[in-house]
């Protein structure tokens, strides 16, 4: 009897997880039995399972499918149906019959031993009677899957982030929807349990209309096992466990499907945490630079670089490199980097892309940990081969590599403005890096314009090889930065991001723009940088996981990164609008509900108190509204009820332009009152709109330089910088 | 036989529309019939019609149901069956017998006129055994409903739009993602199949993994006979066709749940087409202006208003009335409203509420067409009665009054500030109004700010009679006008909006910010106005087909109504985008997708003519990648090709600051182009995203003066005002 066994162990929906020895040779056990299933495949030269293997696997990892077994008389149908449990379904098994229901071939719902008896008698009938040619192997004999709701579990190996575990509802009509969430593999219970919350339609697994919701421990785990399988074996690059039924009782996966490969991934050098901060250090916080290629030639890249770090007042060493000079803008200049004196942290390349491979030769040979190369001229001009060949000289001496492509990077706590830039001076807590050199510039240039606090400012054009995972593990220890905003297109190993954000996201916020979320913009980034653009479902769920606020464009990024230094962190979800315009106020509301922000239900007895300062038309509630014509002491009262209420978390201000209350006489009465509430340790997050003549521009300049964050002609935007800093704070499990 | 009649007609799934009198017969007959049903109902005091009166009503509007009847005995089972078509099924009828499975009262399938037969004996021998003191009226024989889509067709009564009709898919997890898109009803066909389309699970309908779709034109039809139903019956306040089934060969609905009122909607007096223009013209043109409670004293609004019309330059007469004064900042001031001389066009109030009744009544005898209510103490602080006086003496004398609750008003092309604000001077194309005070006063100082050329600022209010809609009637024919900006938190009159808007969209846009979106929005809204704030997805459907812009925020109104009269109109769907940054250009096209905009496929040739003028390296096809290190010229020669080819129809602009090119020589070298164009004769819509240091806000706005829409540290903003152009132009019709 050439049968797959039956397995009735396979419908329990837990681990059952027992701690040493036992658990770890079971764990052995269940990857022995899969790993053999998997050599004969790749052996055989298969990269897809058979309905055997992959049930093999899935029994071997506890999946729930349903129970089968090969009978070739009536008797052992009887008794393999005894053993699985009625009702069952019988089909025939014959290598020449495709299509049994045609050939009579299938019986569901059979409810006795003398029915399965019968039955097994008239399948094999009628399969003589269709092909009397049919070889008859038996019948086969299968579990009936019971009813629930159709979900799909499965994993998919992504470019960027490897395996990947997905969990949706299954059916056409989700299949339109693509209502899918996904997770890195393997995921942990909460995780999983995460996800049954992320699809739109989740409430269909709680259970509508009455009706009762699946067993979310049984799904949660069998997403948890999926996931554990696609994570143990390298080789497997895709199960689609579709449909899963789930329902009250459990779950089984009536159809599983699984994919191999037998391609290795590319190796790359990689450095520990340790390496990158001692070589992040000496680059961020350098005594010494040099620039190669320097020169006294205005409009030159090594011209601008030698005056940038000069004018921006670097106290460290300079020390220019050109073969042809002996001095540049006045320092002593050398023929090669061979002959700079003392040991520079830094050398940056401001020379043609073909003389990089031989400078970079020497800039190991001379020790430097940095090499801050701007040149273009590589992948991004369709020389990969040049860039490979610089990569493998730096990884040879251990040369950390920055670009090449970029513009540059600023260090403003070290008056270090290594670009072709100009110097930038507001020193504070942000720091922001990009993938492309335009959007440096305008990060520049808003960073200017609104007197953004910056620690630093840096380019990642090709990301060689220092790339934001590096970024993120320094500026989490960086004790200058309080918040990093990154713009990237892609990224080269998505893992390690994950890695470092979770390590980061706890002490500071993380904001990323991610370019080309959209088909047309992934696009656009293939014939940029040569980047594969992932998939924007699996980008945006997998950042989110690592506890990253998402931008959605580059203008919030900009914003997030000025707002979220200035605004303190929430102890807690209640948020109350206080307004001098209703109409204000309707948008605030809007805009709190949009940004994922809860109104509080204001307590009777803070209400009260709301009500004793403002006009008896004016609306308490949530907002509160205290109507256009009130002097300053109206904002102030309430303010301070507000800010002193325990129960109450964060302020949102819609400030109303009158000759009564001007502009700047809010401005000051917030800023202070704001002030002296955190002189006592009440730190709240305060944001405002103000809506009024161009003396709110002041006004909210005025507010943001005091910590409250403050836009004009707009009500979205301070909800979204709150908005934001509530995502970080729950990310940071701070709330 | 006390039976339901058995019909057949019902299967026609169209209407059948032939024209002339027969079908005004045919309409009126159905009409005729369902007004039997309705007046039974209500006469019995019914607000819901029983199963067979719906039934009736269906069949009256030949909505397809299921066939039914009621047999007394076999034969006419079998009689009935046969006409109804097999398979049927068959459900005992008695009143003592409720639960008619339980009774062994039910069949489904019947196949033959044996099985009915058969069938009719069993549930007559099963009933009698269940209850033997069970009146048996007769065994029900229905049409078994064909299987199909599950969808809903129904009709609610909107507060704000009145009748609505809702389409989309039926079942629990639709009714979870509340997937349904809604109309005014009666609805065209086109607008039904609109519908279809307008439902995220649009590709069910259509057909997915192989399967058949739904009829369409019978789903539409069905759409819009519902709809036909609800408008025909004032009374009909909501129908409810859930499921319905749909397959390919037609629809029929299972289930027909129809609710009635007795209720009558309040009337209010309506101005005709003619009468809102003529007093629209002398408000918004006026010669003489009388100012009611006109001041000498700093501070109060008497005062700011009349300073404001001298020193806005009000060329017209202005007569300060005030019973206190001789006269007020060097004119002569009069007692009464009545004292002053000629015919005054506006009357502006700026005195308290309590005294405008009495000084309205005298606006009335004077024959003044129009009152502008400055004062606040109406609607909006509870004080209903007041309100309701005056605008029953607005009614009696005809007199247009414009709040109460206002700033006041700006027609600056006729140098007129009717405010208690500042004047305004900059003369241009937009129209904005504001239901609220507070965001008047963000619409001024954004205004100003930017130097947006505006052609009206007014302020709404509580609406008490002048509203959207009469407003929109007078810019769509104000050739000062060329795009029309609205904020509202609820519309009086959502019909008349809606016909108004249809009006004015074909000659120019209309932008609208409707605040309350959410259901937090929305209950501050009702404690700001007293508005009933109507359900937002029924509006954003409704706006979306009278051809309304929404903008999603008040920045984006504000950004929209400075941008729209600016860009040229498009005349085709291929954007180009021309770019120096590579990172720009992703964001470009992820925003070209963000806003419904469509990348070009570029030609081969158009490809190789911009090849011809960017580097090797730099990409071609769509973001064209000019590369950063490029000089003026590369980007004035792709520049040129963009408009010179006539299958390009708009160009997004990513500039990238560098030495070789700065902003203000692009800028200059873009305008320049973009001018010479215009001249002869190629208007196509410009914009632009600047990436750069601060130089780029100076290039941004000279860009903006020149017809080139252009923002600075965003990519997002210029594709979006792009993208609303392009919404406007197709729903002028003009794509």
């Amino acid at each position: 009897m050439n049968s797959t066994s039956v397995s009735t162990t396979h419908n329990a929906t837990t681990d059952g997880t027992p701690g040493g020895a036992a658990a770890e040779t079971a764990a052995d056990e269940r990857r022995r039995t899969v790993r053999a299933v998997l050599d004969t495949a790749l052996a055989e030269g298969r990269t897809a399972l058979t309905g055997p293997e992959g049930k093999a696997v899935a029994d071997a990892y506890s999946i729930p499918t349903p129970a089968e077994g090969l009978a070739e008389c009536a008797d052992e149908a009887v008794a393999l149906a005894d053993r699985i449990g009625f009702p069952v379904a019988m089909k025939i098994v014959s290598p020449q019959i495709l299509h049994k229901t045609d050939a009579g071939g299938v019986r569901i719902g059979l409810n006795s031993a003398a029915e399965v008896r019968s039955a097994f008698s008239a399948i094999v009938t009628n399969a003589r009677a269709y092909d009397p040619e049919a070889r008859i192997l038996g019948v086969q004999i299968q579990q009936m899957v019971p009813a629930g709701t159709e979900v799909l579990v499965g994993t998919v190996t992504d470019p960027t982030f490897g395996k990947i575990v997905a969990f949706g509802l299954g059916g056409v009509l989700v299949e339109v929807l693509k209502d899918v969430t996904f997770r890195l593999a393997p995921t942990t219970r909460d995780d999983a349990l995460s996800m049954l919350d992320g699809i739109r339609a989740a409430d269909v697994l709680r259970g509508v209309r009455g009706s009762a919701g699946v067993d979310r421990d049984a799904l949660a785990e069998l997403v948890v096992t999926v996931s554990r399988l696609a994570a143990d074996f390298p080789e497997i690059v895709e199960v689609d466990l579709n449909p899963v039924f789930a329902s009250e009782s459990g779950v089984m996966a009536a159809d599983v499907r699984i994919l191999l490969t037998d391609e290795q991934p590319a190796a790359r050098r990689r450095y520990g945490r340790e390496e990158i901060l001692a070589s992040m250090r000496r680059l961020m916080r350098p005594r010494s630079v040099t620039v190669i290629g320097a020169s006294n030639e205005q409009g030159k890249i090594g011209n601008s670089v030698m005056r940038n770090l000069i004018d921006g007042g670097f106290p460290g060493e300079i020390h220019p490199v050109n073969p042809k000079a002996d001095d540049i803008l006045g320092r002593k200049a050398y023929k090669s980097v061979m002959d700079v004196p003392g040991e520079p942290d830094v050398a940056v390349f401001a020379i043609p892309a073909k003389f990089v491979a031989a400078a970079l030769e020497e800039v190991g040979r001379k020790g430097i940990p940095n090499a801050v190369l701007i040149p273009s001229g590589f992948a991004e001009t369709g020389e990969h081969e040049l860039q490979a060949e610089i990569v493998a000289i730096a990884e040879e001496y251990g040369v950390r590599l920055l670009g090449p492509n970029i513009y540059g990077y600023y260090s403003t706590w070290q008056d270090l403005c290594a670009t072709f830039c100009t110097p930038y001076d507001v020193k504070g807590g942000v720091a922001l890096t990009s993938q492309s050199g335009g959007i440096g510039m305008a990060i520049l240039g808003f960073a200017r314009t609104t007197g953004t606090g910056v620690s630093a400012i840096v380019g990642l054009g090709n990301k060689s090889d220092l790339d934001e995972d590096d970024l993120l593990t320094w500026f989490g220890e960086d004790p200058h930065t309080e918040c990093i905003a990154m713009h990237l297109e892609d990224l080269k190993d998505g893992r390690a991001f994950v890695a470092a954000a979770r390590e980061t996201v706890p002490k500071k916020p993380v904001v990323v723009l991610k370019a080309g979320r959209t088909a047309a913009g992934a696009k656009a980034a293939g014939s940029h940088t040569g980047a594969l653009a992932g998939d924007d479902a699996v980008y945006d769920d997998v950042l989110r996981q690592a506890g990253v606020i998402r931008a959605p464009g580059l203008n919030e990024m900009l914003e997030y990164a000025r707002a979220l230094p200035v605004l303190p962190t929430p102890q807690g979800d209640n948020v109350v609008i206080i307004t001098g315009a209703g109409g204000s106020g309707v948008l605030l509301s809007d805009a709190v509900v949009d940004n994922g922000l809860r109104l509080m239900e204001i307590p009777p007895d803070l209400d009260r108190a709301f009500r004793a300062f403002i006009p008896p038309f004016g609306a308490a509630g949530n907002p509160v509204d205290i109507t256009g014509g009130e002097p300053p002491a109206t904002y102030e009262a309430t303010i301070r009820l507000g800010l002193e209420d325990p129960r109450v978390h964060a302020l949102v201000l819609g400030y109303w332009h009158t000759i009564v209350t001007p502009p700047m006489v809010f401005a000051e009465l917030t800023a202070r009152v704001v002030a002296e509430f955190r002189e006592r340790g009440v730190t709240k997050p305060v944001v405002a709109s103000l809506a009024g003549d161009v003396e709110v521009e002041e006004a909210c300049q005025y507010l943001f330089e005091r910590g409250v964050v403050a836009y004009p002609y707009t009500t979205e935007k301070p909800v979204a910088a709150l908005g934001a800093k509530y995502a970080w704070a729950r990310a940071a499990g701070l709330l």
